[in-house]
C-alpha cells in the first residue's frame, strides 16, 4: 500500500500515511489536536488533489467549492497539505467541573418576574406603651413596605427575637413575594438577618448520570458559577430501571435520595468555594430531571413506574421546602420541582424544550435528549408530541463488553482505514485506552461499517486480511487495541453481541422518531430542526450517528447540539414566572406517546436494526458514501 | 371549757367538742367527710340552739332561716344536730387521670363550622391508554367531591402510591377543609389510608403547673376522654420566670421543650389506653397556655418576656403542623396556638375569658385565674381590661416554708377553734400531713386571723395562752402539726416570714383588681359576678379567701367557680370556627394593663398588705365576723 505525504498547516509538520487513511488520523498520528468530536469544527482546508471526501453533509456547497473537508470524512489517496483552523480548545466531554462559562438567558432579565425580594426594614421599637409582641411589629414593617399578610415559618419567630435587638429593630428580610402558581401571594418571609441578604438562588439538573448545577444571581439574573459531577446513586445502577428496582430493597429509597443530596452537597461545596456564596444563604432551588430522579429525590417510592401501566406518584409536584428534602441549602428555601409529563417523559424533557425553543417556534422541530434513556419529542409551538425510548444503556457503555462511561481512559473517537482497517482512536485524557464510551462506539460501529468491516445486519465480515478480525470467545470480533496497547493489559474488542446491543439501542431510538413522525402524519424528512440536548448528545459525531442509523439523514445545518438544555430551561424558569407558566403549559399539553402501548412501534424497532436502516432510501447520505467506497454489503439487502 | 354534745345524721355518730369547734371540725374528728372545700357544698342542717353562724354569705337567707349553716363557718357553743346532706362524691384535688367526665359545650355542635372532614374517595384506575399520574387522579376525585386545588403534602405523596393501590382506588382521605382564618381554603390533605379514617382532636392546655387534655370526636363533638399531669417542665423550677432563666441557659430551651412534649406524650398514652384513639390518629391539636409556656412549646426564646418593656416574640401564632414541635399526634395535623394578649395575659386567659362567657354578657364581670401566677380581667361584651399580678407561688406553696403542691401529704383545709387555738385539718390522701398546700394556706391565715391568733397587720400573737403560737428559729410562728403528728417526724409550722409571703401574694392580686376597676371608672362592688377559673381557684375556700382579703368582700352568689376554664375554652375554640373567632376578636380588643407600668399598682398593693385590707370598709362581711368574734385588733388600726 502506498504511502503519502501530508503537510499540516500551521504547525508544518509533515507525515507520512497509507492510502485510505483518514485527515483525522494524519492529524491525531501528528499529535495535533482539532475540535473532535465534530459539530462542523473538524473542518479544515485542505489542498492537493490527494482527498476523497466520504462525506460533506455538514457543510455548504461553497465551503467545499473553498476546499474545505471534514477531517473525519476526508480519505487521503494522495498528497495533500491541510491547514487546521485557529481551533477553539477542545472541550473534554469529561465531566468535570467547569468554570462559569457566560451563561445567558434568551430574554432580558426583569427581577419583578421572580419571586424572591430581599430589602431593610425599619420597626418601632417597643416600650412599656408600646407593647406589641415583635412579631406584629414585623408584621406592620412588612405591610408598610407593600407586603401586607406576610406568612412567617415558625423557625424564624424562633430567631426573630434576637436578630430585631441585635440590629436595633432594623433587619434585613428575604421573602418570597409571591410563587409563579400563587401570583396574587401571600408573601412568605424566609429569612431575615442583622446582615445584609442577598438574593441567590440555584437551578440543578439532575440526571441518571450527571448532576448539573447553576448558582444564580437573582439581582443581575446572572450564574456566578456552575458545576457538574456525577450522580452518586451511580453505584447502584447505571440506569433508571436498575435505580428502581435498588429502591424498593430496604432501606434503597432512602439510600438514593441521600447519595443524590450528597452530590448536590458537593456541587454546591465547590460553588460556595469559588463564589463565597454559603449554601445556607441559598434562598430558592428549581429543579429538573428525570421521572424516576426527581422521586428519589422527593423520597417517593418509583415501584409503579417500571410496572404497566407506569403510573407515577406525581409529573406535577407542588412547590416545597428545601427542609423537607433536606437539601442542604436555606431550610425555608422555596424548592420549584419542575414538571414532567410521564414516567418516561419527566421535567429534564420540559425543561429541555423550554430551553431550545421548540414551543415557541413555527417550524417542525425535533428534540432528542440522548443520555441514559432516549427521549424524543416532535412539534412546533402548536403542539407536541413526545416518547422515551428504552434504549438501554448501550450507548453509556454499559452492556457492551468493553464499554465505559466517558472518563478518563475511555476511547471517545476512532477511524478505522479504508485499505488495512488498522483503527487510530483518540482517548480522553490521552493515555492508553482502557474501554470505549458511547461517542466512540457510535464512531466505531460507524467506521466498521463504512469500512465494510461489519455489513448491515451488524455481522463481522472474519474472511477480511486483517488480524483485527477473529473469532473470539463470545464469537465474532474486532480489536480496537492489543493488550500491548491497553491499560488493562486485555485486547480491547468490539464483539458480534455488543454490535446487536448497539443495533438495538439505536434502532430504539430511531423508531421512535419514526413513530412520533407516523402518529402525527408527518415525514421524518420534513424536520426543519433537529435540536440535540444531554451532554452525550454534545459529543456525538452526527456524521457517524446517520451513518448508523441513530440519527435521520438531514442536512447537517439542520442539526443544532445545545448541550444540557435541561438545566438551562431550569435555569429560565427560575429567573421568570412566565417561563414557568409556559413551562408548565408545556407539560401540560405535550402529548405523551407510551411506546410500549404501540404495536406500530416494534415494527419500527426491527426495521431498524440494520445499519443504517432495512430501507436504506431512508438514508440517502449514507447510501452515497457506501457507493463511493464500494462496501459489498450494500448489495446484500438485509432480509 | 365546756364540751357539748353533737349528734351527726344521718350517720347517727355522737361526738363532744369544745366550746368554740366548727361544725366542720366535729364532722373531721368524727371520721366523716362533707364536701369540702366548699362551693356551698359545706351546708349542713342544723338543730338547736348551740349554733353561732360566723358567716353566712354563701347562704340565701332563706336557707338560713330553713336551718341551713355552713360547716366550716359554724361555731359551736352548745349542743346540737347536725344532719349531712347526701354529698356528692368529694373531689379530690390532686391532679391526677380522671375518667372522662361530662364535658360540654354550651352551644349545638355543628361539625361544619370546624375544618376537619374525614370521607371515601373513588378514583378512576390507571391503565396505558389513561395513564395519569396519582396525584393528578387523586385531585381530580377531591375537585368532584367538591374540594379543588386541595394541598397534598409532600409526606402523602410518598405514601399514596402504595395506599391507592391498596385499597384498589378507594381510598379514606382526612383534609382540613379550611382553617378558621381562611374561611376561603384552599383545602389540605392532612391523611389518606386504605382503612376508614376517624376525625379526632385533641384541645390541650398547658399550665406552668399542670397540663390538661380533652380528647375530642369531631363527628360528634364529644370529649372522649381528659386527662391532666403535672407539667413535666416543673423540675427546672416552680414558676415561669424561673422557667425562663433557665431556657436562657445552654441547651435549657431544647431540655423544657422535651420535657412539655413528653408530658403531652404521657396524656395522649393514658387517652389511648382508655379510647383506644392512636396519637398518631389524632387529626389536630387546639392549645392554650400561658405566653411562656406557649414560646417553650413553639422553641421560641422567652428571655424578652422577663426584661422590660415584656416584649414577647408572639402573642398571635399562625397554626402551625404537629411535626414542626414533634407534638407527637399525626405529623400533618394542625396545631391551632390560640391568641394571647401580652408577656403576661396569654391564651390560657383569652380562653378562659371565652369559656366563662364574659365577652358575651352585658354583667360588669371579674374573672380571675390563679393559677401559678394570677390573672385578672374586669369587663363585659364590649370591653375587656386585663392585668397580670406576679403573686408569686406562695399559693403553690413555694416560698412557704412548709409549703408544697396540693399532692398526697398535704393540708388542704384548716380549722382553728376559736378557744383553744388548736387546728383540725383536713390532708390530701388522708394520711399524716407532709406540709400544707395553697388552699390549706389561705384557709389557715383566714382562720389564725379570725381567731386573733395572726393580727391584722400579720403578726403573730406570741401572748396567748397556747404552746401552739411560739418564737421559731426564722422568727414568731405558729404550730399547725407536732412533729409527732406529721409523716416527716418535724413540727408544720407558719412562720411570720410565710405570713408576709402570703400578704403579699394576696395584696398583689386584690391591688390588681382594685387597679383594673380604678382605671376604667367602676367600683368593685359593682362588679356583678366574679368568674373563678384555674384548678386552684376551683379548690379555694372562698369565704376564707375573702376574709384574708384575696377576694373582694361580695355576696356569696356572686361567685361562680368554673375549674379549668383555659382548657375548656380550647374545647370551644376547636368545636368551631365561631367560637375561634370569638377568642381572635378577644384576643385583639384586650386592653393590657402592664402593673409594673402603673404607679397607682404600687399604691394598692401596699394598701392590701393587711388582713384583710388597710380600708377594712371594703370587705364589711369580714368586719362582722370580726366583731362577733370580739378579735381585738380590729381596734388597732394598721398604721
Amino acid at each position: 500500500m502506498a504511502n503519502h505525504k501530508v503537510t499540516l498547516l500551521p504547525a508544518n509538520q509533515t507525515i507520512e500515511v497509507p492510502t485510505g487513511a483518514l485527515v483525522a488520523e494524519a492529524i491525531q498520528r501528528a499529535g495535533l489536536e482539532i475540535g473532535q468530536p465534530c459539530g462542523g469544527r473538524c473542518a479544515v482546508f485542505v489542498e492537493g488533489d490527494g482527498a476523497r471526501r466520504r462525506s460533506t453533509i455538514r457543510l455548504s456547497a461553497d465551503d467545499v467549492d473553498a476546499g474545505f473537508a471534514l477531517a473525519c470524512q476526508t480519505v487521503i489517496e494522495g498528497d495533500l497539505t491541510v491547514t487546521i483552523p485557529e481551533q477553539e480548545r477542545v472541550e473534554r466531554r469529561l465531566v468535570t467541573d467547569k468554570t462559569a462559562r457566560s451563561i445567558e438567558a434568551p430574554f432580558p432579565y426583569d427581577p419583578s418576574l421572580q419571586g424572591i425580594r430581599a430589602f431593610r426594614l425599619y420597626l418601632a421599637e417597643p416600650s412599656l406603651q408600646d407593647n406589641k409582641d415583635d412579631l406584629a411589629r414585623l408584621e406592620t414593617a412588612l405591610a408598610a413596605a407593600g407586603y401586607p399578610g406576610v406568612e412567617v415559618p415558625l423557625d424564624l419567630y424562633r430567631r426573630m427575637g434576637s436578630v430585631l435587638r441585635q440590629c436595633e429593630w432594623s433587619p434585613w428580610v428575604l421573602l418570597e413575594a409571591q410563587a409563579w402558581n400563587r401570583p396574587q401571594g401571600p408573601a412568605r418571609l424566609i429569612d431575615i438577618d442583622a446582615d445584609p441578604i442577598e438574593p441567590v438562588a440555584v437551578a440543578i439538573d439532575i440526571g441518571t448520570t450527571t448532576v448539573s448545577a447553576y448558582l444564580v444571581d437573582l439581582t443581575s439574573g446572572e450564574v456566578l458559577g456552575s458545576s457538574a459531577e456525577y450522580n452518586g446513586q451511580i453505584a447502584f445502577g447505571e440506569d433508571v430501571i436498575s435505580r428502581i428496582i435498588y429502591a424498593s430493597r430496604n432501606g434503597g429509597l432512602a439510600e438514593l435520595g441521600l447519595r443524590v443530596r450528597e452530590t448536590i452537597a458537593e456541587l454546591l461545596g465547590r460553588l460556595h468555594k469559588r463564589t463565597g456564596v454559603d449554601p445556607a444563604r441559598i434562598y430558592k432551588a428549581t429543579i429538573a430531571g428525570n421521572t424516576t430522579m426527581m422521586h428519589l429525590l422527593l423520597g417517593l417510592p418509583p415501584a409503579t413506574i417500571r410496572l404497566a401501566p407506569y403510573i407515577p406518584t406525581v409529573n406535577l409536584p407542588a412547590p416545597i421546602l428545601a427542609q423537607q428534602i433536606e437539601l442542604g441549602i436555606h431550610p425555608l428555601a422555596s424548592v420549584d420541582c419542575l414538571p414532567g409529563v410521564a414516567s418516561y417523559v419527566g421535567s429534564d424533557i420540559t425543561a429541555g424544550v423550554l430551553a431550545c425553543g421548540l414551543s415557541e417556534t413555527e417550524e417542525l422541530t425535533l428534540f432528542i435528549d440522548i443520555g441514559t434513556n432516549g427521549e424524543i419529542v416532535l412539534g412546533t409551538r402548536d403542539w407536541q408530541v413526545a416518547c422515551a425510548c428504552s434504549a438501554g444503556p448501550a450507548f453509556e457503555g454499559a452492556g457492551v463488553v468493553h464499554g465505559m462511561r466517558a472518563t478518563e481512559g475511555a476511547i471517545e473517537e476512532v477511524w478505522v482505514n479504508t485499505g488495512t482497517f488498522e483503527p487510530t482512536w483518540r482517548v480522553i485524557g490521552g493515555g492508553a485506552p482502557r474501554g470505549i464510551c458511547g461517542s466512540g462506539l457510535i464512531s466505531l460501529l460507524a467506521e466498521l461499517f463504512v469500512t465494510g468491516v461489519v455489513d448491515r445486519g451488524g455481522n463481522v465480515k472474519l474472511d477480511l486480511d486483517t488480524p483485527r478480525v477473529r473469532q473470539g470467545e463470545h464469537g465474532p470480533e474486532y480489536v480496537i487495541a492489543w493488550a500491548s496497547e491497553a491499560s488493562t493489559g486485555k485486547d480491547i474488542v468490539l464483539t458480534k453481541v455488543d454490535v446487536d446491543n448497539l443495533l438495538r439501542a439505536k434502532a430504539a431510538i430511531y423508531a421512535g422518531f419514526s413513530v412520533l413522525a407516523t402518529s402525527v402524519g408527518v415525514r421524518l424528512e420534513d424536520v426543519q430542526q433537529v435540536l440535540v440536548g444531554g451532554s452525550f448528545g454534545k459529543y456525538i459525531n452526527v456524521e457517524k450517528a446517520v451513518q448508523i442509523g441513530l440519527l435521520p439523514d438531514l442536512p447537517w445545518d439542520r442539526f443544532k447540539f445545545l448541550g444540557n438544555t435541561a438545566v438551562l430551561g431550569t435555569y429560565y424558569a427560575l429567573l421568570s414566572h412566565h417561563e414557568r407558566e409556559r413551562l408548565q403549559r408545556i407539560a401540560r399539553s405535550m402529548t405523551y406517546l407510551e411506546l410500549s402501548a404501540d404495536n406500530t412501534f416494534y415494527d419500527a424497532f426491527t426495521a431498524a436494526l440494520f445499519l443504517p436502516h432495512t430501507e436504506i432510501v431512508r438514508f440517502p447520505s449514507v447510501a452515497g458514501i457506501w457507493e463511493r467506497e464500494g462496501g459489498s454489503s450494500l448489495a446484500r439487502e438485509p432480509g
